[in-house]
């Protein structure tokens, strides 16, 4: 079985959306990424911290998932970190309440030994240094490496962020995000300069609007299923990210064909995330589910236009 | 040759966007339908009315492309429809700068009599009773009528429109014009309400988030091609319909598989409506770049997940 190391936020998050508010429950890109990539066979792992009153339930959740929490540092006396959000009436944008880094203020993360030759590393939204961090320990270069990353780190590390951005196959970034970074408004010209930036390959996250890969000229388009309700789209784009890896760690090809196809499955699996708060509906997901929402993505995009 | 019968504006537009402005040129619903159409093989005719102020050259470049003038009514004495907008910086809203009605304010649609019997109705946006006016006329129901309206209608001749909408196999709408019309907030909550309107098919454009096409339970979606450089909207939605409309009317095929083409198609042709002013582009346009680029609009779209 392939590996695949993950590292990003394990977390407590507090969200309210129109349809109503949770309290702390369990959030975090690495969660998000680790559940979504679970549905994959991978030999996944966690790189993370938390602090001790993060939950054993909430561990035992990932290692009931067959993913390795060994590289998850519980940091004694330590608080874990807490972010808190309220979404608008049409669930597209938010603000952020509270932000309390906590435990993840002096992380130095750590690769267990057996993770240090992963087949594909998914760098989850965190400060570039610790992405870079966890590069300069692996031991042999992956086949892929991908990263996602937010506006935040644009606006506050940005040379650190170049940094890393040089060093990864895969970028994933949202519409506004990738506006920022490239100072581009069209987002095919946006894309153009982030590959110039080092990733031979851009994703775009739209949102509900879909999201494009690129690579060079060649652009593939997943489009979001069209859903009855978005419940909570906290998770959505790290679940995304997750399903994306997952797959290329599981089917050992990261041709451009092939991409196109984990860009549907990582689409597939976020509509699912956003049908419930925070990890809920990931958590009750089964495989079958998953398969059939796969069909329907066919039927949603596949036409039969005859074309030489 | 199949009979595709529209009815539309034929109109002076002036445009203003980030690229610059333009004096009066041709514009309108019809227009932009016809010129789109016209990459078909139909018999098309317009029914709409101008002033004899529009140029005997725009009337020419509309039977050049073989479509069917005697029902475009000239006014003497008239002037001819005009609209005048501004786009905002991002090309996603404008404003509407002058709209003088002028002839269409007494516009009474005569349908030709070779047209009665059209196989396909193609009701462009226009005031709902002049929509009615037409299908009034028809000696044969047709194999398909396909309507398209704007949210000016609903705010101000909400029961005409209803009562034109109840007559209509397929709506072709934007995503706020659906919102406003069903009440809901999510499309296939609005798309599930205006099926009970009367349309069996129900077709939101999302302008560059591409256009769905409900059918009951069913969805499909046919992305915008992502574009370096959108330079001008204006036209867009007809251009879409006409292609839609152009295509049904051309494959004498109704069923939902046919419809996906159609909206493929639709799409394709407004990709290049866009790239210039007004009619500019779709003017200039071949039948070897509409054909190259429906290639592109299959590799954007199409993966191959093997699935049961």
């Amino acid at each position: 079985m392939n590996k695949l190391l993950i590292v990003g936020t394990v977390a407590f998050d507090a969200i309210e959306t129109p349809f109503g508010k949770t309290d702390k429950i369990l959030g975090g890109a690495a969660t998000f990424i680790g559940l979504s990539a679970s549905f994959f066979d991978v030999d996944a792992a966690i790189v993370s911290v938390v602090g001790d009153d993060f939950p054993q339930e909430y561990l035992d959740l990932l290692t009931n998932r067959n993913i390795d929490i060994s590289g998850i540092e519980i940091v004694k006396g330590g608080k874990t970190f807490f972010w808190s959000g309220r979404y608008h009436n049409d669930l597209n944008s938010r603000d952020t309440l509270e932000t309390q880094l906590n435990v993840l203020a002096d992380f130095k993360p750590v690769v267990p030994e057996k993770y240090k030759d992963a087949d594909v590393v998914m760098l989850g939204n965190l400060h570039p240094l610790v992405q870079m961090g966890v590069l300069d320990q692996l031991t042999q270069q992956p086949k892929l490496i991908v990263l996602d990353t937010m506006n935040f780190w644009m606006d506050c590390a940005l040379p650190e962020l170049l940094a890393v951005i040089k060093r990864v196959d895969v970028i994933t970034i949202n519409d506004e995000e990738a506006r920022q970074l490239s100072g581009e408004y069209s987002l095919v010209k946006a894309a153009a300069k982030i590959h110039q930036l080092g990733p031979k390959y851009v994703v775009i996250k739209k949102g509900e609007h879909g999201a494009l890969l690129f690579e060079g000229k060649e652009i593939f388009f997943a489009p979001a299923l069209p859903l009855e309700e978005v419940f909570d789209p906290t998770g959505a784009g790290d679940t995304f990210a997750g399903g994306f890896s997952g797959y290329i760690a599981q089917s050992e090809n990261i041709s451009y064909q092939n991409m196109k196809n984990a860009i549907i499955h990582g689409s597939n699996l976020a509509s699912f995330c956003v049908e419930r708060f925070g990890t809920e509906r990931m958590i009750n997901l089964d495989k079958e589910e998953v398969y059939d929402r796969l069909k329907q993505f066919r039927s949603l995009t596949q036409f039969d236009i005859e074309l030489e």
